[in-house]
């Protein structure tokens, strides 16, 4: 078996090793069609397939009921930070948006060049340590006539927070990226009007972000903008509208099979909180060596965040890190810091190995 | 080796062997970094320099003076109809369309959405058997000042058409998409002020945009559009403001080094132009039982279209050559008829069998 290291990436991120595998054993001829998946035009009988059965696929495993539709986009998380408004914040109406981290800031601040988007609880006080409570994003009966949607970043990558629960909104539309979450953490997804989360953490590599949503909400959409940003187009032409990203959607499908096969999002939700404590365990028990970002009730189950003393020791422990075959535990470039990013597919092993190295570091230079 | 059928398929299309293979070699494990690439960040200096240097190969090329930029996006060239206009055609300005195929339609009415679009020329009353002329393509010196742009589509892949030459257009920038024919084809490049493709052509598989501007465009770029739809995004960060599509901006890395293996543009257009005439010759020497589409001087290299007596024929061609290990030889569903695509991967072997064919078709047929 090739050498693997132990991959805590935020994204680009790692993917199940069994699905690399069988994508590496279907790349150059695909299931006896005499070419790779690649070279085939999404007009097949095969890719239309495959295109349909990963769109049920994933509904099934989200638990979703009838009346959704996954959508198969490109453009990334960011492309829905310009779209959502662009489809759902009509005249006359607010987006209201809940800031807790630096890409739900960025989400308000697209929807800002496109509409009224008003800021109706902000974490950034607190140096993003917590997420508001459902109280405060609570829609007063008398405004909920003028609000389009409440948008919401249930996991944020790179402070790592996330929402304990999910806000009551009553009948306004909740909007949710769910980037670095979603598959990972069993929830009333149909709590949900839309929700959306670019491939590279949870669900695949890079190259196709999903859009999940509530058919109804299309009423309330708007039909003047350009042909390819409406997801009523996605709708109509099941995301077969222009080529999709045909390979990205193809490994999404294999890492949707791998869910399946390891229990489903429950059984990889025990796993992943299991993972999580053997890193926060460590962090509790360091008497301040290693300092946990985010306040204990909304800490992270996928991005685990810590600070150290100085900068200088921090860049040693990621030095050193890597020596010993972990890669991706610098924090993000604009906060610093630390931060191990443990999707569905970075195994207990791995986890292990840091937790030991943690407590090795501690015992050298603590 | 693994059976390889006559791939003729439209896009997604046919790519090199020897990438398919160096792709799949590279999968699971890339480059000694315990990882496939597509689980490393792209903030990894690794992807870092890999995007880099694909931009500066693809300019290189494509031979681009200094002053241009490549840019990799997401969405296809379907996204690109709007925005062009979105980030080029300001208010009290014109956009210039010339309408040759159904694509170069679909790009005018998503310019309509966005501002002032006018049809210049169209060849749609002679069933896109033509393209316009340089002449009538000539922006009046007197109203050079109010046209923010022409866009024209080089090659149209769906009725087989692509312009012999480029037209003149002065001060006025030429915008072009290049989809179906970049890399095929010499061409001063240098004539557009911007030009874009989807990749599943001639590029790599389907999943990156490739946009090529030159950079002093961007003065009369709009501002107030979401920072995500804008092209000095892309400039400003080279590509890297959002996540990419990691794995397809490899293969188009891929697909390039293959091309300079094989001497470059000139040396695929000779190949290709030899590839196009094993086709049309078969077709000219039919006495009309294989009845091309476009007018002799029109004629695409690259995706060659025509229609036999009637449908029922036609499906028969269509059925007959899948039973030969053919692929992609229907013509597009809007409007029936055959198209062999042979883009630059498809091996001249592929063309001579298929001519072979073709006349063996029609000595049983005719």
């Amino acid at each position: 078996m090739d050498y693997r290291a132990h991959n805590f990436f935020p994204g680009p991120a790692a993917l199940p090793l069994e699905v690399l595998e069988q994508a590496r054993e279907e790349l150059v001829g695909y299931r006896g069609h005499g070419m790779s998946l690649m070279e085939m035009s999404h007009r097949t009988e095969a890719y239309e397939r495959l295109n349909e059965e990963t769109q049920e696929l994933l509904l099934s495993i989200l638990g979703l009921p009838k009346g959704y539709r996954a959508l198969f986009m490109g453009g990334g998380a960011s492309t829905q930070f310009a779209l959502v408004p662009l489809n759902l914040l009509g005249p006359g109406r607010k987006g209201w948006y809940a800031i807790t981290g630096q890409f739900a800031e960025k989400a308000y601040e697209e929807a800002r060049t496109v509409g009224d988007a008003a800021v109706v609880a902000s974490s950034k006080a607190m140096g993003w340590s917590v997420v508001p409570s459902a109280e405060e994003l609570k829609v007063p009966e008398s405004e909920s006539g003028q609000v389009a949607y409440l948008h919401i970043t249930v996991n944020n990558t790179i402070e790592g927070s996330r929402y304990p629960v999910l806000p009551e909104v009553g009948e306004v539309p909740l909007i949710g990226d769910v980037t670095s979450e979603v598959l990972s953490r069993t929830m009333d997804y149909s709590r949900f009007g839309l929700f959306y989360a670019g491939a590279q953490k949870n669900l695949g590599p890079a190259g196709v972000t999903v859009v999940v949503l509530r058919e109804e909400l299309l009423k309330q959409a708007s039909t003047s903008i350009p042909t390819i940003f409406r997801y009523e187009t996605y709708v109509k032409h099941r995301s077969l509208y222009n080529t999709p990203p045909v390979h990205s959607v193809y490994m999404l499908r294999l890492v949707l099979e791998w869910v399946q096969r390891q229990g489903g999002v429950a059984a990889l939700e025990r796993r992943n909180v299991e993972k999580a404590r053997l890193l926060y365990d460590v962090m509790d028990a360091s008497r301040g060596f290693y300092r946990g970002v985010v306040a204990q009730p909304y800490r992270s189950v996928m991005n685990i965040t810590w600070r150290m003393a100085d900068e200088a020791l921090e860049r040693m422990f990621v030095e050193a890190s890597e020596r010993e075959g972990f890669a991706g535990l610098a924090g993000h470039r604009s906060v610093g810091g630390l931060r191990a990013s443990a999707y569905n597919a970075v195994p207990v092993e791995a986890c292990r190995a840091l937790a030991e190295f943690m407590t090795e570091f501690q015992r050298r230079h603590g």
